[in-house]
């Protein structure tokens, strides 16, 4: 088969256009060949494990999956009673994203608290986390974060500590959204335990897709006491979501060319850099005026920049290079950066921002 | 990464113990680098579109998900009102299968109708297919078949006829699980359009993963006016069922290398072929006496073969081959062949079967 | 507000075309005017659990509910895991006359078995209970059976018994669909407790509409051990299920009305005399030859029978005494006596039947 | 059965503390006796269509339901597709009150938007009803508002045709949470088609047990068309919802007693009158500073008064008479009046508060 699209292009829109990184695609080929036990019975998917617990230490299970709207509902339907509520920021994406899927898929009522930059705080939290007890409130049992936030910003190890001991006093579970969890790593400069495992994170949804796979998440069940039902809900929860796959070990593999190693690492310190570099680009720019209309509205700590700009500015940078609306009433855009965005994808951007901003 | 099992490794257990067809393998480094839009806006998602037609004629689409139930659960979800219902065979993947993820995930209700032989008659659904207007059941509007069946057999094109005729004169329709589609295909020596478009077919689940792709279906919908809501449905029914893919490409240039061109036609004979193969050696040693206590259950129309045999001797064997018991309390067995199942497998096992039958 | 209707209509039906027997009627309006507490921090309520553990044994609690559809599944969803299923009979209301609500408000699986009489075995249950463990079946964790059943047949302690051991010995609990439990009670002539508690029953759906009330059943919890989540899950699934009467004081009312002293006895006794009477005359009409084409296809264990008679036949007697066909193919029917069947409607409906039998 | 409870008891708790309205009891007792077919099919319910009719015009008909959860879960089930959702205020009943049954029954998706009174304007609305079209987002279909609100207020029916106006221009369609709706009729000095039909509402859920009745409540649909399915939907949807009564003459002949004649706007009048009652006298002793640290925070325009009033001062005034906190951080408490709240009850409560404000 021949390649149906233009190899050299590059967009601005979102991590999940580019495509698969050569060590994913090699790791494909290399579990190829020769039968597997399906559905999780082989060898990609028991090393997958190993791994994962060197990641997040030695009580963590991963349960791959197929996509993050699959990863979050999976996840918060094993950690939830029928009866379970998650509060969450309104920004998150099983909230705005997932098609209802939380609600429909996974019978949850999602309780979402407005917030400035994506980020929730034990305050926050708060306005939602009442009302144990009472029959007529669907019942506040999880919080979950998205790490990095959907709006590009990162928690901090200590921030992530403080929503987990405030859960947990509360009788409430931590589970983080981590479908650019590699992104915060790198924007941390720790492991992904520090600001997970060592924070008190119950259960993760560990990103592949974004970062360089085809598609390939995992719930990561650090303490399996955050499931009702125990670890050994996990398969039949797995499964009746539609999420178990047949093949299993080339989930797996994909996420072992990731995690088994520092490509996971590679990717999201190349991607964070490459926003860095826009974001320079676009400071100096502002600096100088030589980027009139142009504002920026979020920091820039992970794969993501948010910026306002005129709409009719927007629309022929846009025609250039695709990028999304993320608040079309104030002329508010997402810049996204992935592993394969190259220093002169960013430089030739910066310039069509720069000429269309000139152009009356 | 480095292979971790044993690439000469073959089982007679499913053809989903199978790997990917080095030609699906090289369609996906084909579709690699370089950005698509995704959730389906790609090059290969549309010419996706162009091939589903070729098989399937003028009206059909695709809509590609990841896994068969995913496929099974979107389709069903389309084609039925909240208070609708399935008929379909008692030993239908639906229902045996899926971990409950129609009822769970789709809210469906099923019907189900034993067989003798995994294939349903008019006859047979009319045990189910009443009680139209009376709340209190589960309105039967639809009746789903599996085609190649779950028990290795094969439906004609009259036999598919006489069902869908029979559906839509009681204001039914007709869906075919086709995991297995191309297998029937390469039995009764017709395009996919005989037996599906040109019989009634209304929607198919139509398979990849186990004819040689990774992991990659796709809903067909043949007959939009099939669906509630019309074709306008399928984008909002899959997403909220967590079956959109975001690298879409991948999913569709995996069914593009199966379905632009022949390697359907070819994996699916193939492993027909290694099935008949293995028949006729258990026919032969059935004959001669050779294999004393075998029999067989199903006739053999496609890649797997049902016997019956000794249970302490199925243990034996299987501990050389591994393989599934189908009815653990009447000793019988099914053995599946693959694309990659090869000759010498197959004659391998004769022997491996041979030996311990004949071990007291 | 005049009458609308024949007060002296009455019909073979159902139980559920009579009204409320005075008595429930007088309880309604002892328990009105001032003010209580709104859903079920009531006196009346408060009342219910002691009368309910008076029946059932001191580990007992009473949660009303509004209908029996309500109640099984409240008390379904309340014993099961997201991933568990139900063993139960083909003939069991849940599967046949619940319109699905089981599967899409409970998001349950059912695996109904067939039988001959509406009665489960040991042996019958077996026919699905197996599996545990793989993640691909819903997982069989409690059984269903109905006291007394569609069939009009009544389960002995001792059958109970043996359903409960079996169902324990692997893990699973019993449910009892216990909309008819009062006839059962009538029948065999014991207290509620022998063959629900004493027999090892955990969960009981008592009825109340068809014996007298107006809409009230409760889920009886023997054992709050066989609820996920134990006790405390009750008001949360009742609540989320729609089934939580606000002034509950009224459902309560009416559930004293019967339990709390021998209306719930008198009124099944009185309407299971009326079948046996009914019986009685269509076998010395059989023995006699005055009933050509009449055959009884079931025992009448409650306030059923069970006949076949010709459709030409059934259809003129319907055109005097309303009633439904239980097997419109098999010329099969369902005669029903209610609380409020006199024996006079009894008699006059035997005229009926011999009269129409008669006519050519 | 004797009473169990204290007669002459009454709070300010909630209007469902009440019991039936003599009435209503009466309608109870008219409707009895004799046989009716079950299920709907009796003469109560042929003549409550025929009143709904003559309260909502000519195209209305009436399906009864058992508790205001059941009506809104059932109302917006049938107006809406498996990807549709529910535009409405953040204190909607269905949003705060129902245990997450519009998720997890209904696999609905609720979009709340924050209000300053309890309703909704087409601004308020327009923050959430945008990205039709978009696979990812749940689909704004419905807008649903509560008259009279759960805040007091009642929204005129310009106000309620501009909310109209607005879905309809936008392809969505207007359903009314009408538990109050005879609250909003007393209030506004109209019948209730000049606030729904005439205002161009779609689907109401008409209130019944608030207002005297047990158990009694209607989904009313104005427009048949509003209904994904049309009106064939009802009796399909309310059955699966478990809200189908078998007795239903009974919860029809309810709502005949309030409908069919003016008892539905003499008790709300009377309820009405009593919140005025209590607000005059509040407003008086606020004027003449015998109410030191009480605030009003509402308007008046049903039957509750919000106010605000030391945290202690309220428990020592909740001692003399039950009632519940609206926001307890706020201080904000809610005294509802219903149709049995006598003059006296409230010139005592009002007493109450004088003496526990000016206790130290």
């Amino acid at each position: 088969m021949n390649p149906r699209h233009d190899l050299d292009l590059r967009t601005f829109a979102s991590d999940n256009y580019s495509g698969l990184h050569p060590e994913v695609l090699a790791a494909l080929a290399a579990a190829n060949e020769g039968h597997q036990v399906a559905y999780g019975g082989d060898a990609y998917t028991e090393r997958l494990d190993d791994v994962v617990r060197g990641h997040f230490g030695p009580t963590a299970s991963a349960w791959p999956v197929f996509n993050g709207t699959g990863a979050n509902v999976v996840a918060l339907q094993a950690m939830l009673p029928r009866w379970g509520a998650v509060v969450c920021a309104s920004t998150a994406h099983i909230v705005v994203d997932e098609g209802g899927a939380p609600e429909r898929m996974g019978s949850l009522k999602l309780l979402p608290v407005p917030t400035p930059d994506g980020k929730l705080t034990p305050e926050l939290v708060d306005r939602e986390a009442w009302g144990w007890g009472d029959e007529h409130r669907a019942q506040p049992l999880v919080v979950s974060i998205t790490q990095t936030s959907e709006l590009g910003t990162c928690y901090t190890p200590d921030e992530i500590r403080a929503l987990a001991d405030d859960a947990h006093e509360r009788g409430m579970r931590l589970h983080v959204d981590g479908a650019r969890l590699a992104n915060a790593g790198a924007t941390l400069g720790t492991g992904l335990a520090a600001f997970t495992t060592d924070a008190g994170v119950d259960v993760v949804s560990l990103g592949g897709t974004k970062n360089g796979a085809l598609a390939a998440e995992a719930v990561v069940v650090i303490d399996p006491d955050a499931l009702v039902g125990g670890i050994a809900a996990m398969p039949f929860v797995r499964k009746l979501s539609m999420q178990l796959a047949s093949k299993m070990r080339f989930v797996s593999a994909q996420l072992l060319a990731l995690y088994d190693g520092d490509l996971w690492l590679r990717n999201a310190s190349h991607a964070n850099a490459m926003a860095q570099r826009l974001r320079a680009g676009l400071e100096a720019g502002i600096a100088t005026g030589e980027l009139p209309g142009l504002g920026l509205t979020q920091p820039t700590q992970a794969n993501a920049v948010f910026a306002t700009l005129p709409p009719a500015v927007a629309d022929r940078v846009r025609a250039r290079y695709r990028f999304y609306d993320w608040d079309a009433a104030a002329g508010e855009v997402r810049w996204m950066c992935a592993f394969d965005t190259r220093p002169e994808d960013v430089d030739a951007f910066l310039v069509a921002v720069r000429e269309e901003l000139a152009t009356p």
